[in-house]
């Protein structure tokens, strides 16, 4: 009987690892997914910039939080086992120890924990990419991703999701609104406000010009991987699936995060088409994934057509965030990942209070408070130091010229493109 | 004891519900492939459009069936479920009713059935869009996609899915050959001959004009695409993969399904190659996604080396019927999916013959028939109404200038196409 | 109490096969990243070409592998499975002797271990068709890629992972960096040799050219796709998940092979930051999947510090290799997969040494040499019948009009390349 009890938890451990990894695999997935949307909407002379900005960043966020972050936000229980050399299989859960443990014993690999942990804090830096593009110096770009990844992240994760004051006080936000989304849209304003717009952007008489992305079918590309990957992102921070209530709860965040897309996605159509006159593209692809911000801090108890509506007016929020920001903030994010990611996630933290009964507005408030305000002061001075040191904004020849070629050594689409000069 | 014995049904309830979610998000890829595969196979100017129609059709779906579709075809049991505000997670199966239930207890979650079901509705609606491009109106195929999806799909699916009269006949269709693609092919067929060709494919003269796509790599990622989701397709449609034999049965299907895609893509280029002299490309990428239609009907009974063979032969049946739908019935259809969907899905309807010896001829015949007419008739109608009120059709000058402007007010590749002015 | 032991013995079975065929998808997916890669690094000329033979290739090696590889390759136990036209269900493992079966009956579906390793046969494939771009014929790629997959892949794969004198011999290779990267690369060496340098690659004053690939953004987005198949492509080489132990390994499986591909991407921009003074982009892409080829042969027993390291060193090699082959050896290889997959693989194969007890510096270096001389004489010995019989190299006038129109009668991108002409 035993031995049959055992087996049974063997195969439970099994299952909610497998998850785990399986969820983790989708959500590292979103690091393609962020690289082809900021590649698809910034100019064809600064693509291949961003895209090494993309996949390095994603690089710097799992050495840096292998070796000092995941420590700094979860690391009590598993302060030995990352970073150390000599980690091997025995650092994980021993089975002796996992079968004998009874209803506190650890019920999934620690390592697959550390796989699904390591690329959110890549999500959050991916969003940072976005805004600044264009102008930035790339090496900047890597110096604050070494600290946002290994320092700022982990701190406002651990006041949450590690078991710190913020969870201790209530605040809810179930897969990240705030600890992974809002967090990357703080960081990214401080870098724009210190960096300022692309040239040509706002005229000197108050016009505000348009600079379209080059391929509108990548950012498209990029749109479907992040809806793809966001079932991970959400669907994997249930955390378990091994039973019948945890089964229909998983369930129930991946209806509703694909439910809050679509609802996102028409509604700023709609919007735009009614603001416009035109059915904005660029508009619907945000509108998707401010669906997809507004449910993330609390994809489980809304039923599915009120997840839709939280994804609706997320998708409001987003196309009225845009050009706000841009005409009369003149805050120049080429990609609007502040709206999608901040000011969306704002309202997603908010929306909480309209579902689950746990939550209270003020504890909200103040996570929302918090973590900007952590994220936003301490990147505002990285940002600063970097630029007080080797500066944070290419030469103006380079930025006419394109970063691609005085970044990188090269261009996205040398055959494309040649046919300009 | 009983203890044990609930255990091991909570552990096959989760994996069942998990293998559902996980396969369901491959079909929710699939999206992303129909996208990418209908952008690379029209001209640039078209390509905006129809990646907006892609994505929003794909949220119209998924917000139509949610309120009216599930409910239609699947009605019975969960008509209380979904739509209902008050919706929450009480909705889905109880521990104690599933432990308590014995057999007939339902084994997996009822929201990740809704979550598989919803994608495979958007499928049908993907296919309808690339038959309609370059010419149809934005709204007008909006419209249509708010009737199909919500009230022409649901209502044929309940025919034979929920437990309906061609079930009740005998009519076998394991994954949707006919329920979801030749569904999806009868309704762009209907919308194709009211909406007529794009202005300079067919000359007075009776010549035909080729017309090709943009970027093929675009298309062929597609293509990849497809091919991956349906593994989810397919192999989700097994319903069931917690124990020995169904478990079998699910490899079997992956299996079969890789096999037809990889015989249709050889039969397509071979044929090709015959027939125009050239390894053409876009015939390689059809014949890879007949493939995988022939095999949709029945990927389960045949062995892995005939399934190759009826991947083939709908390989070579896509090449035939595109070039007799374009040259003899000047049906234009830019990327081809009235052949690969409608022809290739009869195909596959009938194939269940060859290696089901639970299917008749009579029945699948009676399938083909009912299910073809219902949709053709009932879109024809729908598609005659919209063009009655509205149209259907873009002016003459916004067909010339491309319809990324006229409906979209933006351009899909607007650096590389502007030295064409 | 037997029958609560058999039902966890069908579970188990059933997560395993489940594992299995998700970690098999994930595999097939680095076919789209292999043909996006490969289509990003070449010329827009050859582009149409390339991704035909992409999409054909997997198709190839699907069907040959089915009708004789997997015999070749493991045929003792399922000689009678595959082919066989007589195949259906009851060719898999019947349920009744998997319960009685104890401990060494089967735990999976023959069907999904089928599934997984048909993939890994088209990925060793698809390594050839990168090197060997923009200058063969295609039909010859075609004829040598049936041998390939049916023939000398399994071969060595037998001596392998069959159970044969290597694996007798001590020799390891967890996931296949000498069985399938390896092997890869030694076969697309022995084509290179036999079919020179693309026109214009090297000069006659002994000038090395740069031919820069015509769309970068496919190239990362490749990259990305192999980078998440890779956890498939090692994850499922566990080959089994179901205890607490298979659970925590392929954890620590996933954890590293990420791990591996984030160091490999760091150190090889960094390296190429040195060599030339520029964060090339490609250098960081070809060093990502350096790190992940470097990890192949042993993901399992390095910490993942050490893995990051192992990633580094491959990453570090790769932009060296990559260097020295095209300026001191004039090998034309365009995008690189020699270094990558070769080079890379043999450092992947001694780095066993650095982490597993149970290897050996000779079993390591037997089983390199033995790979490599088989499978490079074999497919010299092919390349050159193939040669010999209807030659392997365009003409030069189809080589610079561009393979597209030549080999496949139509353009990969004929709007945004005309104004060349």
């Amino acid at each position: 009987m035993e031995q049959l009890s055992g087996d049974i938890l063997q195969t439970k451990y099994a299952l909610d690892t497998f998850y785990f990894l399986v969820m983790g695999a989708f959500v590292m997935w979103m690091a393609a997914g962020f690289s082809m949307l900021e590649a698809g909407l910034v100019r064809s002379k600064n693509t291949a910039e961003i895209l090494t900005k993309n996949i390095v960043l994603y690089s710097i966020a799992c050495v840096m939080y292998m070796l000092v972050g995941y420590n700094i936000m979860y690391g009590d229980a598993i302060s030995s086992m990352i970073p150390g050399i000599s980690f091997g299989l025995g650092g994980d859960n021993e089975a002796a120890a996992v079968l004998a443990g009874g209803e506190d014993a650890p019920y999934y690999s620690n390592l697959s924990d550390f796989f699904f942990q390591v690329v959110f804090v890549a999500t959050a830096m991916s969003i940072v990419s976005g805004a600044v593009a264009e102008r930035m110096k790339l090496w900047a770009f890597f110096a604050f991703a070494i600290v946002l990844t290994g320092f700022i992240y982990p701190v406002q994760g651990m006041w949450k999701w590690g078991g710190g004051f913020l969870d201790a006080a209530g605040f809810l936000d179930f897969a990240g609104s705030g600890v992974v989304h809002m967090t990357g849209a703080a960081a990214a304003l401080a870098g724009v406000l210190l960096l300022g717009a692309r040239k040509g952007k706002y005229g000197k008489d108050g016009s505000v010009n348009a600079i379209p992305g080059a391929n509108l079918p990548l950012a498209t590309l990029g749109t479907f991987i992040l809806w793809m990957g966001w079932f991970g992102f959400n669907g994997g921070s249930e955390l378990k699936v091994s039973d019948i209530a945890e089964a229909n709860a998983t369930a129930m965040v991946f209806v509703n995060t694909n439910m809050a897309a679509a609802g996102g996605c028409i509604a700023a159509l709609l919007i735009a088409r009614l603001w416009f006159g035109k059915a904005d593209l660029t508009m619907a692809l945000n509108g998707a994934l401010a669906g997809l911000v507004s449910i993330t801090a609390e994809p489980l108890t809304p039923s599915p057509e009120v997840a839709t509506l939280i994804g609706a007016v997320g998708g409001v929020l987003v196309v009225a965030s845009i050009i706000i920001l841009d005409t009369k903030f003149k805050i120049d994010d080429p990609v609007g990942a502040i709206s999608v990611h901040g000011v969306v996630g704002i309202w997603g933290l908010l929306a909480v209070c309209l579902s689950n009964p746990d939550a209270t507005l003020s504890a909200q408030l103040l996570g929302i408070g918090v973590i900007f305000s952590w994220v936003f002061v301490t990147s505002f001075i990285v940002w600063f130091i970097v630029k007080a040191i080797v500066g944070i904004r290419v030469s103006e020849e380079e930025e006419y010229e394109g970063l691609d070629v005085g970044e990188c050594g090269l261009e996205a689409y040398p055959e494309f493109t040649q046919t300009r000069k």
